[in-house]
């Protein structure tokens, strides 16, 4: 095959012969002028055909050529400021590799079920493919952030022989005679691997079989969870507010075009740098009651409640302090009022919700030890746990970042389902 | 707390005094003089106290401190030659935060079940440290290959509907009244984002209810995937000893004393740069003759043929056109061979066995409609699947890289259950 140029490389080839592989977007036809929209999954780049310059048989294939037909375009490359994109390819060759049947997708508004039932082919559009790049960029940043700030990447089990926070709204499956779980976290084994390298991450796909159905929720969602020793709850915030920027300031960066195509207002986006504001639990009462949404103390914020919270800073805001009753059982107690634990969530502007939970956790052995029976936990399951407060135990914190959360407020999305490529939600687990 | 240095860092703070926040690995007494190995989880440093130089209870807590016991070290950074890694602490303050209960795994030789059954401890154990650090360096050097290659990261589920290659070894759970599977591939989701995107890769675990135990196989392991529109066998195999080549050097690079830890001989991975051998399936049943393990044609090689073909090369080798009765539905027939697929394995030298598997897909919409009906596979669920043939279909090509084979390859390991953190097998799923 000729050698392919791809369309994210266009601007290093003005004015010379490039080959393209792609797919038809989109084409007009002027009577003796056929525009070609054609994408090549880095770029889109409109090819036109002059029926005088271009021979019977590439005049015939840019004639006939269907939406999202896959084609072999070469041309040379025009500046031009009036193309979409800024530069334009003048065809001398045209070839149809597949002649598409009828897309289903046509270039109108469909239904969103329509969409998801056909979300093979949606991922192929400018909006969804802007998404899907940003969700990448998002990864690469916050994996890029951890590895050269000293955080280990330790993979944790998906397939779990205990719950994390109980059982409830857990998968299982069958284990070899055994029941297992899907993990919901994988918090509690970054407890063990923070204790053998010091900060440590686990980032991989976690399962709620949750029967709520909201535009914040997913199935199966993908966290990154960052754990350290001798952290406290303090320095997991400042831990939190550094990538969470950093994540920010990079898709800014890389993913200026994506942003574009979905309208982003970027100013926004752009005055997210640390320190994010710290207001306790008690301090949100306050706020909320001032709203006009007061919540008993002790009880945990809904989603109405963390827009309310949410839409009162420019930047995401620390809620720290929490209730220990409304917490898991593996947060630790706050020295100075014993009914509070040190937890900490993150809660994103404009009503995206909870992006992080997190806080410093339990190590005290005893502690623990009645907690779990509490929470009536099985022991024999938390053995390995208890393990870590016997053998060395230190101050330690560590939270969970949701990237479809991320990804729908750095893409400004009113729902969630279109930030992962294959969302698996109440009603859906196809394709 | 006093800031915190670590031993990763040793070598910027000679004649400063700093502060170790860390564990106790090993602790030598000799009279007047105590010699602490204290480990912070990014390196270890033999630290020294002197009785008539520190504080009494500096002293007292030197003695006594258990293995594995969490200390915080304060002192002066020397470099000495004699000294474990090159550099010695001479201590000024040090400082028990848990006494540790006697540990399970003292400086001495177990069995590999109560190592297994105290994994979340056996981290902490120089080799297995090493052993993980080889493999986040390797998962990251495949992450920068592919996003600085044109490839984008594309999450697929793992919630399944349908298996990729029947149902047989996969495990299922309920869904909100549906059954699915968990993902054994990421690639036919790949096949569908390749056409939106161009190249893209995923990167997750994958699971197989195999009931066989074996060195080479884990239940839950993880794989990356990356997946190309318009490339062909050729292509394929370009990218995949270009990928490895980098990984593996990238590892000799970044992890020299993990390898020395290791003892892993690094002259022989030196040597893994493209190209990479090649030979066909015809030929490999040739080498397997003369070694006196024939095998008959149209059969799949097992471990011990692996092993044979591995040895005979110094670099991994490619074995290429396998006959399609031994392959899955979605391999693309040899245009010269019609009884051949475009498949291409990639096996390792010196017994670790197939490290990829691979190869350039079909592509053909009426061709796997005959397929699916061979294999049985339930056409309902693979109407999406058949779209990307009806919709834009192009030659496209992937393949499938096992983490915790390579990691046993670069480590140099028997057994694959050490090159991850929580390893699920047919009789462990705990912790």
């Amino acid at each position: 095959m000729a050698e392919q140029t791809y369309l994210r490389d266009i601007a290093d080839h003005v004015d010379q012969e490039i080959t393209v592989r792609g797919w038809l977007y989109n084409r007009r036809d002027s009577g003796r002028l056929q525009f070609l929209l054609v994408r090549d999954g880095t770029g889109m780049v409109q090819a036109v055909a002059f029926q005088r310059e271009v021979p019977p048989e590439v005049w015939e294939a840019a004639s006939q050529v269907t939406q999202e037909s896959s084609v072999i375009a070469t041309g040379t490359v025009r500046a031009d400021d009036r193309a979409p994109g800024g530069y334009e390819l003048g065809l001398s060759d045209f070839r149809i590799v597949q002649l598409a049947e009828e897309y289903p997708i046509a270039l109108k508004s469909h239904g969103v079920d329509f969409l998801m039932e056909n979300r093979h082919l949606w991922l192929r559009a400018p909006s969804q493919w802007a998404v899907l790049r940003v969700r990448a960029a998002t990864i690469r940043a916050i994996r890029d952030w951890l590895d050269d700030h000293g955080f280990l990447l330790v993979d944790t089990p998906i397939l779990t022989p205990a719950a994390c926070e109980g059982t409830t709204t857990l998968f299982e499956t069958e284990y070899f005679g055994e029941t297992a779980y899907l993990s919901q976290s994988g918090q509690l084994y970054n407890e063990a691997t923070a204790a053998a390298f010091g900060r440590t991450y686990c980032f991989g796909p976690t399962f709620r079989a949750e029967k709520s159905k909201t535009r914040r929720h997913l199935i199966e969602f993908w966290m990154v969870e960052p754990e350290m020793a001798y952290a406290d709850l303090d320095e997991c915030m400042r831990v939190e507010e550094e990538m969470v920027s950093y994540v920010v300031q990079s898709v800014l960066e890389r993913c200026a075009p994506e942003l574009e195509i979905l309208e982003r207002d970027t100013g926004k986006l752009a005055q997210i740098t640390p320190p994010f504001p710290r207001i306790t639990y008690d301090e949100a009462l306050g706020i909320l009651g001032e709203a006009g949404e007061p919540l008993p103390w002790g009880e945990d914020f809904g989603a109405p409640h963390e827009t309310i919270l949410g839409n009162r800073f420019d930047k995401p805001v620390f809620v720290h302090r929490y209730p220990s009753q409304c917490k898991a059982f593996y947060m630790a107690p706050d020295e100075n009022d014993a009914r509070l634990s040190l937890s900490v969530d993150m809660i994103a502007p404009d009503g995206y919700g909870e992006l992080i939970g997190g806080g410093q956790r339990l190590h005290d052995l005893a502690l623990l030890e009645q907690r779990l029976a509490e929470h009536n936990l099985p022991r024999e399951a938390f053995e390995w746990y208890l393990d870590l407060r016997r053998y060395g135990s230190v101050p330690h914190s560590g939270f969970g970042l949701g990237i479809e959360r991320t990804v729908a407020w750095l893409c400004d999305l009113s729902h969630i389902r279109q930030t992962i490529a294959f969302p698996r939600t109440l009603g859906r687990i196809y394709p």
